[in-house]
């Protein structure tokens, strides 16, 4: 299983507490790599408690803000190896009734904030020379459009999914691979009423499950097999792709 | 063929000096449309000689820019029936290299631009009642990577085909249709020296031939037919698709 | 409209007699094209009633009956100018209770039969020397699974789409264009039950409305748009692509 | 690393002794698996020299065929878990000059023979009720034409990956996932001309390398992790999914 290794890899994480960014913390701590933590929120990235993790109190909003991430992962670990930009938002609007400072919030936050730390981690891994692995976390609303209000998300997403598909295309020749994980639903603070046991919880479930037929929503967890194949060499021959996590919601 | 008139549709046209914005505005003005005209020059689109146009000389940069839009096509015409996004730009540069104000600049013109004339003109959409038909102008770069830097681009034309599909399902009920045309390289300015017949034009043409079955780039009037198929009652069924004009390039 | 135009144009139907080929003849036929209709059942094909169309009863089931097809239409009208392959055929069961005889029938009705009426129109085309459009009928199964039992159907369809792309890619250079027709359900002796107005028609309804933006099946008048637009020049550069007919369901 | 374990896991491969199918072989008996072997050619398969596995010489070409398959994995491990489609061919030849004989060869291999099997594992799959994975083996060809000769191979490929949709569908309720791996031309004998030394080597290499972004074929070696990711738990929420294994192919 030397294949999945992640041992001692540089990864740098945005978002590292949100609900992704937090399984994936511990997760690849567990594996043995090497971690820095980026987020906005200090007291929650120190909740994260990973041992020997570089931290910056940051949100990637400005090319300083990307550069600040990526320098201190060199700084701690020498090097970088990977990312993963997990950092993101949503705002939930019909488009006749969403401020366009919603809209590019929405869209800072997830497909600007993407391309800031990709520019970032791009002039280290190509100065290193020696490959590396990026992912990015769009969702199924980056291929699916959705009737409630989502004319900032699912073009914010569909904007991460190029993101890949163009650095892809960019870096390709210099080994440096760029993936997206895209999830439907998955169990998070924002999503928990979708779990629970009430009448509310139940009709959505059962209206939703009815087009996933693995028949639940994702938990954490369900990221962490994905995500170590796209950061290992497992993946080496990989790369411009966008892998649905969704329990087969986009195959029919 | 009545199948496919727009006669007396009123149709606002974005970007319409631009090379597709051109050909448009004198393809539907033949076919007998109504049109209103936006664009950033003023002397290029009265240069267009349209007669009975609403002219706007405006980029769709603000809510204010995109209802001005809307607001001349109602107050010239009485109405609004579709619209053709054609406003739009590139910068081409590594990632690495990028100045984010250009990136900026690209995911502005091209999918913060058309969000805000989505905006504008569903407004009025919805209140009439009487459906409609929005044509968004994307590219094969909207669902395909480049190698040789566009990190803006990219994303910002698969923003563009996420739009059109969110709001295909945002706004389906009350049958306005949104779909997305998307080329690969047409004669226009910018584009001139590949058709040039010289030793640059004939090894560029050369190279791209091999992967486009139809062996030729596309003439604007190519995009005509299948602009009067979205915008006529011929696609009543037809929403939240990206139509490829592209010689067979995504297909092989 | 001239763009628009299938005058003159000699036109080769198969499955003449169903749903959609008797629509696309009728439509066909009112706008000035020479057509040759095939199909298994003879009383059908006359009662048709389209004066001046060749006849052929006969199913694409071996090479002879495409090549029948053919010539019928070339010593009917002289030439060939484009092919509706509308014939095929379903079967549902759970793949553990299918006869392969029953995946039999559906893959050579539905992708055999459609190898074999391009192999012999191919032949006429190319040699003819003057372009040519052919469409084929896929289905949203096509790029779509589906949970109850079409474990036929969809490999079928899937097939299909891929005749499309890999014959717009061979025969590209020969201005032979080669697209396929996705619809979803659309008004049809086998579909008539999903439009009753009784309790099972109404509860199918809701449930599938809810995915279909448009909030209605198609009518078989829905393809005619579509149809008219990749047979005459209006599509001269769009080719090896999948046209949803679906009222959005594949943009959500 | 327990989550990427096969260990134990009994697994049929069809195809054993392919280029692909014995690279599987090899790799899943290190990491542990209990493996099932099926091959037309018996003295191959005796060479892959895989101690403790079944071995079937048959081709899935029949019910039969693909019957005694299952059986014999469940005869020697006393059950099945998942399943590797590697079995296939090619034929190439324009459309015009293909013996239908041989467009219906590639369909079998390829289609037919993978539906056989999946059916076959699908029965005891089912009755075991404790989930499974079923690989199939894709191509980029399943949703890319090409212009040389391809009117079979595509349209099998798109069948194939529609079939692990359908399935998908049809058999998430019950846990057991269907996804495909589609790779772009790899090592093998058919290949070797295209990784020689030599004039034709180079000049192909150089030809296709300028669209595969990470510049080089796949190795055999390059489907080992994505193998395993969808043989183990890693990928419990992944189903009804294409993974191009191109080096970037699909993505530019």
């Amino acid at each position: 299983m030397k294949l999945f290794s992640v041992q001692d890899k540089s990864i740098l994480i945005t978002g590292a507490t949100g609900a992704l960014g937090s399984v994936a913390a511990r997760a690849l701590a567990d594996a043995g790599a090497r971690l820095t933590l980026a987020g906005g929120n200090a007291a929650a990235l120190r909740e994260l408690g990973i041992d020997d993790a570089a931290v910056v109190t940051r949100r990637p909003e400005t090319p300083a803000d990307a550069q600040a991430m990526v320098e201190a992962a060199v700084a701690k670990h020498g090097r970088l190896d990977g990312m993963l930009v997990a950092s993101g938002m949503n705002h939930v609007a019909p488009i006749t009734e969403m401020a366009v400072e919603d809209y590019d919030k929405v869209m800072a936050a997830n497909a600007r904030g993407a391309w800031l730390v990709c520019q970032a981690a791009g002039r280290v891994l190509l100065e290193q020379g020696t490959g590396g692995s990026v992912v990015l976390v769009s969702s199924v609303r980056g291929s699916l459009g959705h009737p409630a209000g989502y004319s900032a998300y699912c073009p914010s997403k569909g904007a991460t999914d190029l993101l890949a598909k163009s650095l892809a295309a960019e870096w390709g020749p210099d080994r440096i691979r760029v993936n997206a994980l895209a999830p439907t639903v998955f169990r998070s603070e924002v999503t928990e009423w979708m779990f629970a046991d009430d009448e509310k919880g139940r009709q959505t479930r059962e209206a939703m499950f009815a087009r996933i037929p693995l028949r639940r929503f994702a938990e954490p967890d369900d990221f962490v097999g994905a995500l170590i194949y796209l950061l290992s060499d497992a993946s080496s021959f990989f790369t411009g792709q966008v892998m649905y996590l969704d329990g087969g919601y986009t195959a029919c």
